[in-house]
């Protein structure tokens, strides 16, 4: 095969065969087909896009590059989810507990965060003494023992993907639907689950700023699942604020705790309940989404899902008292609060801005290797849609530093902006693709 | 700058400024813009085109790439030539004698042949001794003292052209029009002429194929010679079949010897007058196009372009009498005529082919260093509209070796096609853009 000859086709319009695109995939791996190839591919992938046959070809030749999870050894039925990203994103930290108070069988990789995006890793090491290093016979053992075990992406898993995407990112071709669907479906389908729950975010702060790129994607990642022969569910969901009161790798984690506590709910509970009646029919628990959501609201009610937390995090060698004394997680030393500079209504809260002040926190990497403060963060009590008088509290900031706290204060003002009249607000939850 | 924003511009159809293609264009010389974003980029604007001042930019920064050839030693008006290329194209050994022999100077950098395309270099290196390699201060005296100089690539003229177009060649982005225009355009806007002269084929054998493709080249690369204040012209004529009677090296320097006797005449003179009128008068040597011919053809008539052509042959160390005496010239040891195998018109040649069966003689290159042998190649008496019968010469094989002649034969036999009516004929002359 020449890939000169490939390139031209697809170029053109054409669909590459299976073998083609095996070709093309394993040879970049390999080192035999160059960058500027491939570039030059993802190029003319931009205008001319990938059949849903050549994205289901592409995603299976990125899952052959590198190795996958056995998880048959794990009994009963195998959940795994994930978001397409944004701030203040702890659903995996409220909905797997809930799962594995269920009786499903959480066995999930995930990953530290990069940018303004939090990682699950990241926030999960609040914990004292909690580790995600765990190899793969420890890995089955806590899965079939606690039910719920996170592991960081420590497999060998496809290695294309990494690849790609750091071509992608420098070559302008980060934002290609079916290459974008590929990517994390390539991970998902490595990673052995029986029931993939797909959390796709839209809004400002979210990678899909509209919400029918949105849809389109869950649609194209939903479609591919099943054509993989995995049961695959997405719910799309706003990210035009940031999700929940906390941003903050400890502070999420608080958060988290308190809805399994029962304590809080809001947008954050509704999200977890969502996908988890998706994640229960879908997985045969549940005999329909009221029955689903029933066993869900009960897991918190009964207290069984907290414990479920706590029983993961001393499994994984944290301190679980933390879990039940949250005073126990990292605790910032300066606390500043942010008064509204007008009366009247919440009506954006821009949540990259708002990643971007706890980034400045030190409680976000700028880069791959960047040490990150746990502690720091913001609080925003008051969210699109409160109404606000002047001088009251509008947000918190949870800071290691009285300077940085004040540079934050000025910068997450910023992210906010008012209006006389209580701003139309969508729904949250803006639909289930299945 | 940042080059993945400037891809994401170009690829959503943005104009690039002159200094964000100065940045790309030095960055990808200097090294530090890698192969693969470059290729992205050349990607987008397959899709994407260039603005006639982006090309323009792009030609000026590739130019700025390295040196530029300075003739204003050279008195008089300096005209170069250049052709997009085809089989059995041997115009400039006729055209350049010509012209010099009207006045005109010539002070040409020429290439060698690759693939089914001949080089002016590898035909004049049938003479005897004959050297190209022309250092700049002899190139200029013999500029002025015998009007006509031919020098290989040796200058440091546009690597920019030899890096990207390297680039191109092996991520499906050669044929993308504005690229063209540069890479040709750059070459001869850095050797300085004060007339170019661009001889366009249409055809089978030519580059573009389509003639509306071959116009619209032969525009943009005339208003770009225009806005780069270079008088500028286009010829754009057929190349569906071989261009005259002889394809291979030293055979085609006998039919352009005998066009200069005025002992043969046909397309490839026509296309030599053509050429030599628009140079004639875009120079000011001739008011009109009429005034412009007259002078050629007595330049022929008279032996004036013999007689130059044999002077600028011994300035260039090579054996004049081998233009008196084409014996002289490299001959080959076996002739093997083809037999029409029916009665009828020739009604297509495949120039493409013909070029095949030459380097498979000996007499092209298939890579840049492949030595060939100059004495090899075909006649072709019978061209399209010809009427055979069978058994009728139709062709003639000049090899050196009995079986790589037969089976050269068999190849050539596949690029005819006959009819039973004469074919209807397409003027040669398509049209002139200036």
């Amino acid at each position: 095969m020449n890939t000169c000859e490939l390139i031209i086709k697809k170029r053109g319009g054409g669909e590459l065969t299976r073998g083609e695109i095996e070709y093309l995939i394993g040879g970049y791996v390999d080192g035999t087909i160059p960058d500027y190839q491939i570039s030059a591919l993802l190029m003319a992938i931009y205008y001319k896009g990938l059949s849903e046959r050549e994205t289901l070809d592409l995603t299976r030749a990125m899952i052959a590059s590198g190795d996958t999870l056995d998880l048959t050894q794990i009994s009963g039925v195998k959940v795994d989810k994930h978001s397409t990203g944004g701030v203040g994103d702890k659903t995996s930290l409220v909905l797997c507990p809930m799962l594995a108070a269920c009786g499903i069988k959480i066995a999930k990789m995930s990953g530290r965060g990069l940018g303004f995006t939090g990682g699950t890793i990241d926030k999960l090491e609040s914990f004292p003494g909690l580790t995600t290093a765990i190899d793969g016979e420890r890995f089955l053992r806590q899965a079939n023992e606690v039910g719920m075990v996170i592991a960081g992406q420590t497999a060998h898993l496809v290695p294309a993907d990494k690849k790609l995407y750091a071509l992608r990112d420098v070559t302008g071709t980060v934002d290609i639907m079916p290459l974008i669907v590929s990517s994390i479906m390539s991970k998902k389908l490595a990673s052995g689950a029986d029931v993939i729950v797909l959390d796709v975010k839209t809004g400002s702060g979210a990678f899909m700023k509209a919400e029918a790129d949105a849809f389109e994607l869950a649609r194209q990642m939903v479609a591919l699942g099943k054509n993989a022969s995995k049961k695959c569910v997405a719910v799309v969901s706003d990210m035009d604020e940031p999700l929940g009161h906390f941003v903050g790798n400890a502070l999420e984690v608080r958060e988290a705790i308190a809805v399994l506590q029962g304590e809080s709910g809001g947008n954050l509970r509704e999200l977890c309940l969502t996908l988890g009646t998706q994640a229960l029919r879908e997985a045969g628990i549940a005999p329909d989404d009221a029955d689903a959501r029933r066993r869900l609201e009960e897991s918190v009610a009964s207290g069984a899902a907290l414990r479920k937390f706590a029983e993961f995090v001393k499994a994984q060698g944290g301190d679980e008292r933390a879990v039940f004394d949250t005073s126990l997680l990292p605790q910032a030393g300066v606390r500043l609060e942010l008064a509204a500079p007008e009366a009247g209504f919440v009506s954006h809260i821009e949540a990259d801005g708002v990643g971007q002040v706890c980034i400045a926190l030190g409680g976000g990497r700028e880069t791959k290797d960047s040490p990150i403060d746990l502690s720091v963060g913001v609080e925003l009590p008051k969210k699109v849609g409160d109404r606000v008088e002047k001088g009251e509290t509008l947000a918190v900031i949870y800071a290691n530093d009285e300077a940085r706290a004040r540079a934050a204060g000025e910068k997450l003002r910023a992210c906010y902006r008012f209006s006389a009249e209580a701003p139309e607000k969508k729904p949250f939850i803006r639909g289930i693709v299945r």
